[in-house]
């Protein structure tokens, strides 16, 4: 019997370091999104010197990608927050703007949630260094609640028990506060060492959908698995249903080999048509994978 | 010669354990703050069940103390973020409300910024839980800067490589952003391994005179001792003089042995009309200590 939901594409990787037009060492962790007809990855493509850049491939099918020739054009840092790294985008679609929260990084340990906007994936400006020292894994919701911006994120305040999903509020993308912990370890959804937001939520009849990381420790590593669960719509930090098994794992040699070992991650799963959702994602921070699966399906796997 | 710029008050300590009203463990690291004739010290206090609770002692004179006979009737717990342990608050006049940033803490490691008010050290109301996860010190400008209120802190985020003071800022104390570090590892003014805000900065004709702890680690633990800085009036992210010596060391029983040996650190430091200082100091985590000086004496150590 088969007990999978999501179906892993058979061609996979749809995207990997000897598909760029240069040589690098890592394709991975996409943001995507659809746009202009496009189905667009904006990737964590690490250069020979060993830093993660921003890099967009783009697709008609959204199987068949075409790297650009060049990363991003990254607006100026930040004078007060002079990142060397970005990686790990979430692309959360408001109005017309798209909006990029991603790991803004100095160096190992220095991380913070970056946010840059862009409303034709051509030129990009930013609009804040948006958390403490120490967050990442920040993931917008497309629309406001109460009033107000609303985010997860991932404070990395307690090294001992680490904590994993919160959510933070917004009036202006700015000044945040209202941070609560969402999912964390201790409560029946944690199976492993930590975890964090995955996807930008999609918003479903039964309540926010998120697909989101959770990792177990071994002896020899951490191993990055997928898992779900539903949250209120109205107080998305209400978690109402979560799925006991895992989504999607590493399994593939594309999954288990490369800069780190036994890891699936996504920033975003894009809802199509016909109810299927297409879920991009990191695998083994070398390549990336696409899986698909019915909405109705995972949303039944959390309830 | 005596190069000391600071005087410990001969009879100190001006609070101890003993001095209270009920068995207590330590009494330590005061708010302090002039109030309707009185100095008022809003103390660390760690009663028989290992609970740090604020407890206020009041004196007419600044050196003769009497305590409460209760704790501070402590607002309810921000439901978000139940505290079971508060400390080290520093104590902000702004109008007629005086704001109180303590350390709002879980367990050890989950500590966050919290922000109660009161107008009359009688009755208190919760303003806001406002940090993410991992920060403390946090120490509230007694006036707006371009509009804005602003804040000291101490992110957690680099347990590898402690930063130290940063500057937040915030429209309404709520929401919270813009944080920058101020005085950190690598720059001249940090001979430790750590360092954070100490007295809640007093406007002067020079800046913003900011007396802070700075932490030495030894073999043996650490030792906190204060030194002072000078930031600019309208831009307080701006370092622009620093004392080389230390201010205040542990040098005494009562500075080091208690609770936590050989610490010296204050919340507040209250101007007098005379030029003069009062610092008072929370001394080895279980007495508090007075030290007076001359305010220009400080500033000229600064520049």
């Amino acid at each position: 019997m088969n007990n999978r939901i999501l179906t892993k594409y058979e061609n996979n990787p749809v995207m990997c370091p000897a598909m760029m037009p240069k040589t690098v060492l890592y394709t991975f962790n996409p943001g995507a999104i659809e746009y202009n007809g496009e189905t667009i990855l904006v990737m964590d493509v690490t250069t020979l010197d060993d830093v993660h850049r921003l890099w967009i491939a783009r697709s008609k099918d959204g199987y068949h990608f075409t790297p650009d020739p060049e990363p991003v054009p990254w607006p100026e840092p930040d004078p007060t927050h002079i990142e060397t790294c970005t990686y790990d985008p979430r692309i959360t679609k408001i109005d017309d703007e798209f909006y990029l929260l991603y790991a803004s990084d100095l160096n190992q340990n220095n991380v913070r949630i970056g946010i840059v906007k862009t409303k034709d994936f051509i030129s990009y400006e930013r609009v804040s260094t948006a958390s403490e020292l120490g967050n990442r894994n920040g993931c917008l919701f497309p629309e406001k609640i109460d009033g107000l911006f609303c985010r997860f994120d991932r404070p990395f305040g307690n090294e001992l028990e680490p904590c994993s999903i919160w959510v933070s509020y917004s009036p202006d993308l700015v000044f945040w506060g209202k941070s609560r912990p969402l999912m964390y370890k201790g409560k029946p959804w944690i199976d492993g060492f930590k975890m964090g937001a995955g996807a930008v939520p999609i918003k479903t009849d039964k309540g926010w959908l998120e697909i989101y990381h959770t990792v177990s420790q071994t002896c020899n590593g951490f191993i990055y698995r997928l898992k779900a669960c539903l949250l209120d719509l109205k107080d998305p930090s209400e978690v109402i249903g979560y799925t006991r098994d895992f989504l999607l794992w590493p399994e593939y040699d594309y999954e288990m080999k490369g800069r780190v070992m036994n890891v699936v991650f996504t920033c975003n799963a894009l809802p199509q048509q016909d109810g299927s959702l297409r879920i991009y994602y990191g695998a083994a921070d070398t390549n990336i994978g696409l899986a698909t699966g019915n909405i109705s399906e995972i949303i039944s796997a959390c309830i």
